[in-house]
């Protein structure tokens, strides 16, 4: 064993709880209080664990899936969750963020910190198929929430049905079946009153 | 696509949410809240993958590891979490725990069902190379946080040194070399009075 390769990896993990005080737009299920991002990435590696058969690629790795799903919000940590429908927020997200991989990962070893950035760079750029499932994954989630909160996020922030199906589209790309579902909750959700048409 | 099949999927990943509201006896590092399980899971699945490295087993599976600790607390969802050091929550928590694996579970298409149900199992038998070093994350995260936190739980519940050894000896099964590193958090836990003799 190398000591200060663990303690460098103590390091890290000990940083990334931090995440957990990193507040979404996102309410639990429940309503009771919006979510964090690592409730989140829980979240969605559970859902690549169950929902993984309805990837668009039958080659699918999954263990490769979970690796992004878990590490992708950690660049939040300093630069905070910018909400899906803030234009300006997006604007400088992708430098804010960047900046803080280069932070945090740098915390782990350099193989290790090369091989976070890497996933990272992967589920941003949202390209092979193990990153279009985790990318629809992390939009097919907040939906969910937003459905059995009956649109109060939606409502709050005067989101309106085309902004939604514009969203969410990106779920085709990794996982067409889960599209289908989605357009059907996002259709019950207007039929309900719950999101504007 | 079996829609019925989809339907039972989603219903099980809407179920777990609850996770989210289920907290922990351990504070987050910052001291700021309790943990919740949620939270707990994807910080365990991360340093599955970061401390991988130290699992006593050579030949581990990694995404075994990290299905485990994805859903080994599912089954606190009604049964809540059973403080470690408490011996009468201990009595009947597998009991109390396997009533909710059945009710939660089932609501997974059968072979679905079954394999998380095998998967849970595994982790409590604590017997497979994967479910030691799951074990062994499971007890050196708590640990962490208590050290993170100047002992402040141990502190509030009276635990002492010998317990929490005890208690963490199980570390040594699926991770020798964190055990080491264990060891020396204790005891520098206990020269800086964190930690009562």
């Amino acid at each position: 064993m190398n000591p200060e390769r663990l303690i460098r990896q103590i390091e890290f993990i000990r940083e990334v709880d931090k995440l957990k005080t990193i507040r979404r737009q996102t309410l639990l299920t429940d309503g009771s209080r919006l979510e964090n991002d690592a409730e989140h990435s829980w979240h969605l590696a559970l859902m690549a664990l169950v929902l993984g058969e309805y990837a668009g690629s039958s080659e699918i790795d999954l263990l490769h899936v979970i690796r992004m799903v878990l590490i992708h919000d950690l660049v939040e940590i300093d630069a905070g969750d910018t909400y899906c429908y803030d234009k300006a927020g997006y604007a400088d997200k992708l430098q804010r963020e960047t900046a803080v991989a280069e932070r945090i990962f740098s915390l782990l070893p350099a193989d290790q910190a090369a091989e976070i950035r890497s996933l990272w760079d992967e589920f941003e750029a949202s390209k092979t198929p193990e990153a279009r499932f985790a990318n629809a994954l992390d939009r097919l989630q907040p939906l969910m929430h937003n459905v059995a909160t009956r649109g109060h996020m939606w409502k709050q922030h005067g989101i309106v049905q085309s902004q939604v199906v514009d969203r969410n589209r990106k779920i085709a790309d990794g996982a067409p079946d889960l599209w289908t579902f989605a357009r059907k909750l996002i259709e019950q959700a207007v039929n309900d009153g719950h999101l504007a048409p």
